[in-house]
């Protein structure tokens, strides 16, 4: 039912009338870079086991976003990461998901596969198994960290022109 | 308790499992221009209703943030805007809050207040009043929106230094 002053329905309880909101979800993660080598974690968890994708996940409650992108990069890689910027926030509305993810270097190459990890990996570009990467964000977020590094502009970037995560 | 392969307590129906995540929750919003003048929203809603804010409100499920923020302004001061760009995430843990505001001008000056607002004002920098905003968000956004309107840098922001949103 719709509840009085608003204007979608809710799961509204009909005995008590308490209403129960369902809402988007928000990940974080970061692209984090070791002289110019790029940390990616193989998921050891579905969905996309097995895929590479950068260390991020859901934020968590009382948590601000950039602590939560430090906190996944530790708990997935055993990273100890620097936030440098905001990267980029992506929208994937077709699963209720809002992605804000950081540009980070790494403080140390000490790096080791957490519990959500099959293996994690320190790899240069040309070595991004693009082809294996568990989602299109992990593809964006990648692509927007080098056009930063390269041309020095970190402008936070978006859904790329013509993916508006409705797929 | 605790699930599996998980770090946190959670709410698990110890019947069927069932784990009941709670999240933090997305506020969407616009700094709306027309030629300089910035719409402001009397909230006719608690909390804080009575005080000035920009229209924002929670992101709905499966809608993009700019969709979102737009929404917000055609609902709260029936006010048709262009999003122009992102202007800030800020973070408020304190209330498991993310908020994504973007710079955006409105298409005409056509505003009138919706069914949240007492009124809606189209107002010079001079007349906002800043004693009566809604929220520290209000506030930073609208310094925010002006920064960049006059330095030209419209690189987001986030949280103004010393303020970690735990208030």
């Amino acid at each position: 039912m719709v509840p009085e002053g608003d204007n979608r329905p809710r799961n509204v309880c009909l005995d008590c009338g308490f209403i129960h909101y369902r809402n988007p979800l928000v990940v974080v993660g970061a692209v984090c870079d070791w002289q110019g080598k790029l940390l990616l974690c193989r998921r050891a968890i579905e969905p996309r086991k097995g895929y590479w994708t950068i260390p991020a996940g859901y934020l968590e409650l009382e948590e601000a976003t950039h602590v939560g992108a430090a906190r996944e990069a530790a708990e997935e890689a055993n990273a100890d990461i620097a936030i440098e910027r905001l990267l980029a926030v992506y929208n994937i509305p077709r699963i209720s998901q809002v992605q804000v993810i950081y540009a980070a270097r790494l403080n140390d190459a000490n790096v080791s596969a957490g519990e959500e990890s099959l293996e994690v990996a320190l790899l240069d570009w040309d070595e991004i198994p693009w082809s294996d990467l568990a989602f299109p964000s992990v593809h964006w977020a990648l692509n927007h960290f080098r056009e930063g590094a390269e041309t020095g502009d970190w402008q936070p970037r978006t859904n790329p022109p013509g993916d508006d995560g409705h797929y």
